[in-house]
């Protein structure tokens, strides 16, 4: 009965997505773009990628400065997640048009999106062919963050920024939390810290 | 005032992620593990990946059998998608411990989860040594996907899912509708069919 699935040729469905706000080039030059074919490739050393169609004007950029900023995206965003994906830097200046600040970066010359929650400043290390796009692999060698979302501990809350995702061709903002790493194994009424902590130590991405 | 922003050192904090149920091996012998470290690499031929811990009991499975499928979660499975990321199938049947079905794949050995409303049936191409996780290239050679979510008209109705997403250590549901693909430059009153099939095709993810 369960066998009953209907099948398909392969095709990239994997989601819901971080549609990123990609930015390049320099202050004085900068592009940006948004980019789902994102993700984390390694924790230890931090590595990430974004494929981009070598038809992008950010293609050329990113080749040759080797360096680019992942840009978290949030529901206050959105219209310009949107428009960073279907317009071009080669027909429009997207941050005008969008009303979009940049920040001096930390480590790479490219620029920080200022309204981003956090952003992740990116060396790229290789660049690999693979058909419509080609994968940018990169080492992850800052994070920058809006100060507004760490508490007065120190901890990133990160689930206030208004993050969004995009599935099958819908952008979402995240919804109902559903649990946290680790509830499913963890004592409900004798919980403790030091247990919390070690499930988390127990985090096999 | 825009450039206060703290600054970190690297680290893997892209998000929102799928928390993406992975099943491996065989119907005889399955394995299930939970995995964020995945992602869409290139459109056309359709490539994704899963970035894997070498010490994990799927890497060896996956590693000899090249294949395996990428399930799509749910709030109805977020049990299991943080139970399957915290237990190893070293040590527990995974499947029996959380009441999970399997069925047969089209395409691979590997089974796939009865319950997720959409799975990539993949075939390993290269795996690169990254470091504390090494990265499975994949072709996406079938999708299997649940019946109930295509509707009349043939079209996947995966915003009828219930679909989660990983971030900064939470499980969240998809939350409210914040656009589709194209709608930032839409012209609001005189959208037609025509329009809005053309703001889909300028799709450059």
């Amino acid at each position: 009965m369960h066998d009953e699935r209907i099948v398909w040729k392969g095709s990239v469905m994997t989601s819901p997505l971080p549609p990123a706000l990609v930015t390049c080039g320099d202050m004085d030059k900068p592009n940006i773009l948004t980019i789902a074919w994102t993700g984390t490739l390694c924790t230890q050393p931090p590595k990430t990628y974004i494929s981009i169609r070598p038809e992008r004007y950010s293609y050329g950029i990113i080749e040759k400065s080797r360096e680019f900023v992942i840009n978290l995206p949030t529901s206050k965003l959105v219209r310009a997640v949107d428009f960073c994906g279907v317009k071009s830097g080669r027909d429009v200046n997207k941050f005008e048009a969008m009303g979009l600040d940049i920040c001096n970066a930390s480590a790479v010359k490219a620029p920080v999106l200022c309204d981003s929650p956090l952003s992740l400043e990116c060396r790229v290390t290789d660049i690999v062919k693979l058909g419509s796009h080609d994968m940018f692999l990169a080492d992850i060698i800052a994070v920058s963050v809006d100060p507004k979302y760490i508490d007065k501990n120190g901890r990133l809350t990160l689930e206030k920024a208004g993050l969004i995702a995009y599935s099958h061709g819908d952008y979402f903002a995240l919804g109902e939390k559903l649990g946290d790493f680790g509830f499913s194994v963890r004592k409900k009424k004798t919980q403790t810290k030091k247990s919390k902590k070690k499930a988390n130590n127990k985090h096999k991405a």
